[in-house]
């Protein structure tokens, strides 16, 4: 495959943070399924960015893009991420790498927190 | 209004990230014209989830549901923003207070993260 998405979230010491994003990971690559896609953490756990983008490259992608999962925009969107990326892709002199902007807002997540809403309990 | 909804994100120094919440507030307060809908912060920013919570009531809400704006599971899901909203609900004794899970994985997601995809600047 020579075109790749990672899906970048902040990175937690919670196991279940991860076992989320992998899984957010699958439902994309089902939807994209000639693309190569890669979970990857800001901080904290790995794979790291840089990792993540290195195993693209040995994988054959030639186009990597990074998207962020994160909801709202912030120091993370603004300069951790666009950092890390950048130093990353500087190892890469080969490899087109792209950033596209966080989840934001938008009317499919407010459908999915009308969902969540029928899913609350008692406290 | 007797039913209310607080949307709680982690709570940032970045007035962007409370800008993005306030939309999201917008747009479900839009698909549920008949519930209050209010924004709340974990930490960091004001309002805080006690503050939002004495708003509803204020404002007359008789069951309010807490639900967190955040991705995946973790430390913040399990164990801070139930110990805040405890904390509120038991100042509140004649409220029905209930929590509900975050956004998790849905599909809904996988397509706003395609959307994006086509957003992404290059490096």
């Amino acid at each position: 495959m020579t075109e790749a998405v990672i899906l970048v979230d902040h990175g937690s010491r919670a196991p279940e943070a991860a076992a989320s994003l992998d899984e957010m990971v699958g439902l994309v690559q089902k939807q994209r399924p000639e693309i190569l896609v890669l979970a990857a953490h800001m901080e904290i756990a790995p794979p790291s960015i840089e990792e993540a983008l290195q195993q693209c490259v040995t994988q054959g992608a030639r186009r990597v893009t990074v998207v962020p999962y994160f909801l709202a925009p912030g120091r993370h969107i603004a300069e951790d991420i666009p950092a890390l990326v950048q130093t990353a892709a500087a190892r890469h002199p080969q490899t087109e790498v792209h950033l596209a902007p966080p989840l934001g807002v938008h009317t499919k997540l407010a459908e999915v927190i009308l969902e969540r809403l029928e899913e609350s309990t008692k406290i």
